[in-house]
């Protein structure tokens, strides 16, 4: 039986919104927010979105108008009583009041600050400025958006069958996987796929299948809102946007050098346990770990997120040893290029020797690859970062040169301040 | 939004009907209902159910007073105003009227006589007993019943992801039949999938998919109900039970001979044009082209249903050839363990020759092969067939001895009567 009321209520929309809540973003966006608020809250940023894929002209796909409905819905959005209620009161890694009263406030009375859309050729040019714990704000419902609309402009012209067979084939999909990892008793995997999902109904989908299909080696999802309404853990620490505002900040190659520990320092204040993980590749791990004070290797683990996994892990797990540390004790947590048999490599690889967890993307929650003519559905490599801080540009070097961003003279200025060398490039899929 | 009277009505039915109306049964089951009611009011029959497939456990796998619930709620079904409209009023076959007023008034005051059902070791002896017209409409029902239950049984303990897994993938592998199916654009099929489909609402569902996205190629439905809600094409003709009752009633051999061409003469006075077509195998083909009768020659078609069906097909053009008719008139259905494979090579191969035509049944409707551990949703040999007439056994020979039926010393008095010698074994999928 149709319900009259909710279908009237429904065709009152103007837009589908994509994004209906602030906290419809990662916890780690959230985790550093507090974190810049405390400690570099008048920090003028610039973040940037950027299409690695030039392939996928995006302006072409995507309506300037309906990508703007999209925007302003976002900056009309204010946390809501019930939102509130559950990051003041939840447990997040076995802690209460994870969230500061005075950034609960702030946090509270926030509406996202205005964006700057252009269109260059057949890619847009999305800009936000400001203060830093507003703007960083914007970068998971500005991938969302723009991800889910490029979907959208795909699936238009589709069948209402053929729409439910593609759907059909997507869980299928994610459901073999499933089966494939499921065998593992020992895994201990969470959803890190917001920035790039399919949609935030098809997230949404993904993280109860893992649910249902892999029990307890599922143990949470980056996804705040979806972290809520299913009730499972919010996962997540913090990211290079962090490393790379400090960098940019830092007055002298000196500071510059120092920044990366800086900003661990901060955090090292701030938090415990299992959110004490290091991510060594802002500006080059090897460089990172051979630099790294002694207090660092007491903390509970590291995340590798670009380059050689393998490598990234043996190389921490050899500066564990160095520094005396039991790499048993270890947490380490790969959340780079992951797909099921990605997984199981690296589980099979590093189980026993250190504490093994994933932080799945892309090809948890957008493997749409091959499902329609074309791959038009295929999931593509847009990011969104801070480009500038204080009017300066911000450099990352990572692990995989493909990924580096900054101007070329900074890069090489980085690289020789960290003592760069050569490094190994690596298609990056997504 | 819950419509939460919606939810509470569901609640309060004690059991979840599976079949919910009269016309929810093939076409062909109420014109030959019509011809019987019109002809033979008061022959005596038994419909008994016959489980081909002895492995599968019936009794085990279905709780006998859940099937009797079934049962009773088909007993207490009675022809809906709708229904009954539709039946008087729908063009079937480019005629209206297909169902005269005093065929019409005796179905609106139908209910379903009493069945017998025992349990005998693991499987159930279900039969009815009573007039032709009246037992002969618990064929269909009788079939959808068993075989939903049975599938009920099998996904009773899955998860809802599990669930909606399997379903995904059920779509999937239909929807990749329509897709090769596609590229012929001559191509024409019906769905013939009532009595073995995996549920109704995976018929009804089946035939969505195939209204889609075989467009024009897929010409109806032989299900009543599912053809009146989706506006398509109820499709069907004649089946064996007509020679097998007639030849049953007949009291000498000579009179055996000739009841074959009497049920076809009193079909040729109701009914022309697309729903004259032979079914020639009931007591083998090719003694029933050798004896037809001329004016059998000038019916539209004939459907072949057992045996090597290009054979059947060869057979059928040969005999048209020798009473001169130009089989590229002729209309070819091929109805007997057809699948999307079998469907394009049939179609290559007499494309051009004669007019062809496909009623394709439980591959289309119930495909879950190799979709759950053990393939406990598999379909099998169900059958439901008049086994007696006014006291008398029925027989059946088909052009394929596995699906021969009815008592040895029958068959073979059968076998002589209609000059039937050796006959090749074909495995029975379905």
């Amino acid at each position: 039986m149709v319900d009259i009321a909710t279908r009237v209520y429904n065709h009152k929309w103007k837009i589908d919104p994509i994004v209906r809540s602030l906290i419809d973003t990662d916890f780690y966006k959230l985790l550093m927010c507090q974190s810049v608020f405390r400690n570099k809250p008048d920090t003028e940023v610039t973040f940037s979105l950027i299409n690695r894929t030039t392939e996928i002209p995006l302006a072409e796909l995507i309506d300037e108008g309906e990508l703007r409905e999209q925007l302003d819905h976002i900056r009309s959005l204010s946390l809501s009583r019930g939102e509130s209620t559950w990051l003041r009161g939840n447990m997040f890694y076995g802690k209460r009041q994870m969230f500061r009263p005075d950034f609960m406030e702030w946090f509270e009375n926030l509406q996202l600050p205005p964006y700057h859309l252009e269109r260059v050729g057949d890619q847009y040019e999305l800009t936000f400025e400001g203060q830093w714990p507003e703007v960083m704000l914007w970068e998971i419902p500005a991938l969302s958006v723009l991800m889910e609309l490029r979907g959208r402009a795909v699936l238009a012209p589709m069948g209402r069958f053929e729409l439910q067979v593609l759907y059909a084939r997507a869980m299928t999909k994610l459901w073999e996987k499933i089966e494939r990892l499921r065998p593992h008793s020992g895994l201990r995997i969470a959803d890190f796929g917001t920035r790039r999902r399919h949609s935030f109904l098809w997230q949404d989908w993904c993280v109860q299948a893992m649910m249902e299909g892999l029990g307890e080696r599922f143990v949470g999802t980056s996804n705040c809102l979806i972290a809520m309404r299913r009730e499972v853990e919010a996962i997540g620490t913090n990211a290079h946007e962090l490393p790379m505002v400090y960098a940019a900040l830092a007055g002298t190659d000196a500071a510059l050098a120092r920044a990366p520990y800086e900003v661990l320092a901060d955090w090292h204040e701030e938090h415990e346990g299992n959110l004490r993980i290091i991510l060594p590749d802002t500006f080059g791990s090897e460089a990172f770990f051979r630099n790294a004070p002694d207090w660092l290797a007491g903390w509970t683990g590291v995340r590798i997120d670009s380059g050689d996994p393998v490598e990234g892990a043996e190389t921490a797990i050899r500066w564990w040893e160095s520094r005396g540390e039991d790499p048993r004790q270890k947490l380490v947590i790969f959340s780079d290029g992951l797909d099921d048999d990605v997984i199981v490599d690296l589980y099979r690889r590093f189980a026993g020797r250190v504490r093994v967890s994933f932080g799945w993307g892309t090809l948890l929650t957008n493997d749409f690859r091959g499902l329609v003519d074309g791959d038009r559905l295929a999931p593509f490599s847009l990011v969104c970062k801070a480009s500038a801080a204080n009017g300066r540009p911000t450099v990352k070097l990572s692990d995989n040169p493909e990924k580096a961003m900054g101007p070329p003279e900074e890069i090489v200025r980085y690289k020789r301040v960290f003592g760069v060398g050569e490094q190994v490039r690596r298609e990056v899929v997504v």
